[in-house]
């Protein structure tokens, strides 16, 4: 069975040299008496815990057996309900909840850390409790104060999960075409009926009870997207004083049977006349259930992460201890029958790719909590809209580039392990199965790149991306020493390319709205390699500014910093002439000569 | 469940049109009376009727129901023993068997057609074929005649199977550290001792027996690679006179549990002394059995190739029925409630990466299949010396290219799918998972790639790869139409980029045999993307030729060459700049760095 510790010292590294957390919370008001370095150093510590000591023993089994559907029941896998429960004890689901309502309003620079841990443990166990934070966040964020005192302190406290439904057969990254519908009842409650899919978490045996965020529409709705409105629908009925009533005609008709996150139930939910409350104004669901969303794309790129940086763990131990041949320089080992794999230059190579964007997916994460803290907390209205344009404009990024280079990542932490990496018994092959799915649902990344290039670069005439470019600028300004000469002038080089190509693509797109789907998906991750260059760049000023820089840590992030400038970021080359060819060639088949 | 429809039109241009496969045969003595197109034709359309109609009906059932070990027997899954059968009967096991011996002797150029049938059909049964096919070549090319005699009829003939025993725990790409031990018997034979592992095939209930071709070690071998011989260890002792004697202690310790090829036994195998002949001549037996494994590796590369096509019929079929949102461009289907996913930019981009490297990949392995045949039957000894080169060097890039680009295709293919593609129904996260093998076993892809610029590229100062790019240029020189300007140009700068790239690497290998290793995955990417182009402009002047070319097979190989020219070929310039980057910061880590 595959251990999973949990990487405490780059977290604090970046937490506390790289973003000065401590200041930060400090100067906002909201988080002064909320958190500070031993609180954080705690949840950390204890995160740890949980993750390497409660969930990751429960991972390959929880593979193995999945979940089980009999007559509307899902049985979760051995383990399950006791670990979701001693988390739930913990006040865990509420670590980032309104303390109004029992949440530890913790910022999410340290979240993102947490939910790494839970997802590089045990993507499944990890799954119910993110799906029940993100509906929290939508519920504080859009009901009225009754409904969050009905039900955002037992979710918080774990006593009921959440789930997201969205997806209906005919509709899934196409919302506005939904069937499920909403009818008023006499009461002020709403009687909901259809059936919707892909329902993560929507049926299981982890909670006392469910709440199941519903979109739906409401009779003589608008047509499409602007006709959705956000509901929440109990499987067991709440009543107002927060007793549990009768079933709620939920019914989960079955699971899927599916590539991996065996140990997660995907569910599929008839709503049968099922009560519920409306949340907010009519119509406006979409809107609503998009903090929900973006909570959970960001949540699914961090599984990226968390995937990719367990593989990694495997991976590098297996690549020092299995002996295979001899190193192409000489013996290495003469007491042993071969070197260690660790020898192998396209070993080293496939490590360095895994620790060089997992690192920086890592920095990455954090630069993106930080926008969302600010955007939340800070009291400086230039900041905040900056880090508001900023989240908008990263989001997809996030979820979309970590959770490819998280394939990636967890196919070369197998390939590693040759034969042995395809076999159950290493726990490689899971990853893989099990991080696939982050590249598909909350979104798939082809959704992920079309918002970015569409909505936040496009739209506003690339705004967001200029005001990145201006911080990349003044960063890069800042630092003249030589040292940094090495970094900063790639970084220079990827931020022309970013800026050359960014304004090729608003361009050629006021003529031709094809070329935006055209070169989404790898604009998307030109960006991405440029925004890693400038995140290790940040990593490697702090390190030479350290007085013990040589210490082996600090020593291998400037060497594997130099490693992604020089050996990965040159792959943005390649993607700028496959993205300046343009949609063309995309559009000369028929339909029939595919 | 997911049909499959071999890409026959496609063969039959490849065949006829572009390598002029009627020409070749004709002028090959071995060949002529052997094969001739009607031949040629009832081989592919029989192919098609075996793979879709026998073989993809038990591919899903396969997968779930698996194999079964229970006491040292293995029970493949429902219907692959009556397949299998239905299979050998046919004669397909000796498609490209000696004559001699019962084989049909036909070209390469065709079986690798058949080959890549049974992949796209069913991955798990076309190993339990191929093994015994690659088993076979192994004995006909250095078993003496007694052996042949004795062994290959009934392999041919498909009553037994053949296996390929080199993996052992301590032992996968560094053979030379086996420890398996042949003792001589007085009666000539020799005792096997030793255990086998991830035995593809070592032990099932297709047939009656199985012939195992194993590497072991003769007392007094020298060390390492040198010191390995091979034996023909049937599992069921075979008499002189062919017929079958006692079990010959060859035991099924287990079958792994693993990530697909589900319905193949990947078995341990322990020989208790058991009985085998020796092949050839003592110490030998790497020589040898690497006959089986370039056969092997040729065969695992088209599995990619298989699974790519079998994954692009099922995502192509989807983009077309599918409806969802709109065209950037407009509605398309006013009298539907979304228009098909096809008229989405990125859709398309998915679906036609799949489209030219799946039919790059399918010309290419034509064109190896191609010098294979050259080196096996051409009269002229400068072609056939040539052809040999060619076989050397493109056995790494076709086995790893195929298969890492089959993995990319079938992650395309699920992606193209949404959440379908992730659930079991649709049969693409099945096929993604069993492509993924086809990178690890048979030697991993690295190992490829180090046989590639190691042995191919840097052991004879580049040149295999300097007769390569002299053909392609000769080629170039012979179209100067207008027409062809578009397409030869790019070639032309990625054969200068190949030439630029090699020269590098021969030249720093020689003061670091580090930057072998170092440049070798990246690098054979190179080549195969300069292979490809080379391969798709030879289409693009057969149909330039053409009088009929505005047909809609011809125009969409027009337009998916250009397609690759346009948006794939440029791939190569972050290659090269990764590659040239050189191997130093690979090894700036110290390995508890790690």
């Amino acid at each position: 069975m595959a251990e999973y510790n949990a990487p405490l010292t780059d977290i604090r590294f970046l937490l506390n040299d790289v973003f000065n957390c401590q200041t930060k919370w400090q100067s906002w008001p909201a988080l002064k008496e909320q958190v500070d370095s031993d609180i954080a150093e705690a949840i950390l510590e204890e995160g740890n815990k949980i993750a390497g000591g409660l969930l990751a023993p429960l991972n390959q089994s929880g593979d193995s057996q999945g979940v089980v559907w009999q007559e509307g029941k899902v049985k979760t896998p051995q383990g399950f309900k006791e670990a979701y429960q001693t988390i739930a004890e913990g006040g865990w689901l509420g670590i980032t909840g309104n303390p109004e309502f029992g949440g530890m309003g913790m910022p999410k620079m340290l979240s993102v850390h947490f939910e790494e841990m839970l997802y590089g443990a045990n993507n499944s166990l990890a799954l119910y409790l993110v799906l029940t934070v993100g509906a929290c966040l939508a519920v504080d964020s859009h009901a009225d104060n009754k409904l969050k005192q009905q039900f955002l302190p037992k979710m918080y406290s774990g006593e009921w999960a959440g789930s997201m439904c969205l997806t209906e057969a005919h509709a899934g990254s196409d919302l506005g075409i939904i069937r499920t519908k909403a009818e008023p009842n006499s009461d002020g409650t709403y009687s909901i009926t259809g059936t919707k899919i892909f329902i993560t978490g929507g049926e299981h045996d982890l909670t006392d009870n469910i709440i199941h965020l519903v979109l739906a529409k409401l009779p003589d709705a608008p047509a499409g997207s602007r006709g959705i409105s956000l509901f929440i629908v109990p499987k067991i009925w709440v009543n107002e004083d927060g007793s549990l009533g009768e079933f709620n005609q939920v019914n989960c008709g079955s699971v899927e049977h599916k590539m991996g996150i065996k140990g997660s139930a995907t569910c599929v939910l008839n709503f049968d006349g099922s009560r519920g409350f409306l949340v907010g104004e009519a119509n406006k669901g979409l809107m609503y259930m998009f903090t929900m969303m973006n909570y959970e794309r960001l949540s699914i790129g961090i599984q990226g992460i968390g995937c990719a940086e367990a593989s990694y763990q495997i991976a590098a131990n297996y690549a020092k201890d299995r002996l295979q041949a001899r190193s192409p320089t000489g013996v290495k080992c003469a007491d042993k029958y071969a070197d260690p794999l660790l020898v192998h230059p396209d070993v080293r190579r496939m490590l360095l790719n895994m620790k060089a964007l997992t690192e920086g997916a890592r920095i990455f994460s954090t630069y993106v909590a930080l926008q969302l803290d600010t955007a939340k907390y800070s009291q400086d209205k230039t900041e905040q809209k900056k880090a508001k344009d900023f989240v908008a404009l990263m989001t997809p990024v996030a979820k979309a580039f970590f959770s490819d280079m998280g394939l990636d990542a967890c196919v070369l932490g197998q390939q590693v392990l040759g034969g042995h990496g395809y076999i159950s018994e290493w726990g490689q092959e899971q990853l893989v199965r099990d991080v696939r799915i982050a590249q598909i649902y909350e979104g798939t990344n082809g959704i992920q790149a079309l918002d970015l290039v569409g909505r936040k670069v496009v739209a506003n005439g690339g705004q967001y991306v200029a005001e990145f470019v201006v911080e990349m600028r003044e960063f890069i300004e800042q630092q003249q020493s030589e040292a940094m000469h090495t970094y900063l002038k790639p970084l220079q080089n990827a931020i022309a390319t970013l800026e050359k190509v960014t304004a090729w693509v608003i361009d050629k797109s006021k003529n031709n709205p094809n070329e935006v789907g055209a070169a989404s998906v790898e604009y998307l991750h030109l960006f991405g390699y440029v925004a890693y260059a400038y995140m290790w760049a940040k990593v490697v000023v702090v390190v030479t500014h350290k007085s013990d820089k040589d210490n082996a840590f600090y020593d291998a992030k400037l060497k594997t910093a130099r490693y992604y400038f020089n050996k990965l970021l040159p792959r943005i080359y390649g993607l700028e002439q496959c993205i300046m060819a343009g949609s063309e060639d995309l559009f000369s088949l028929d339909d029939e000569q595919f």
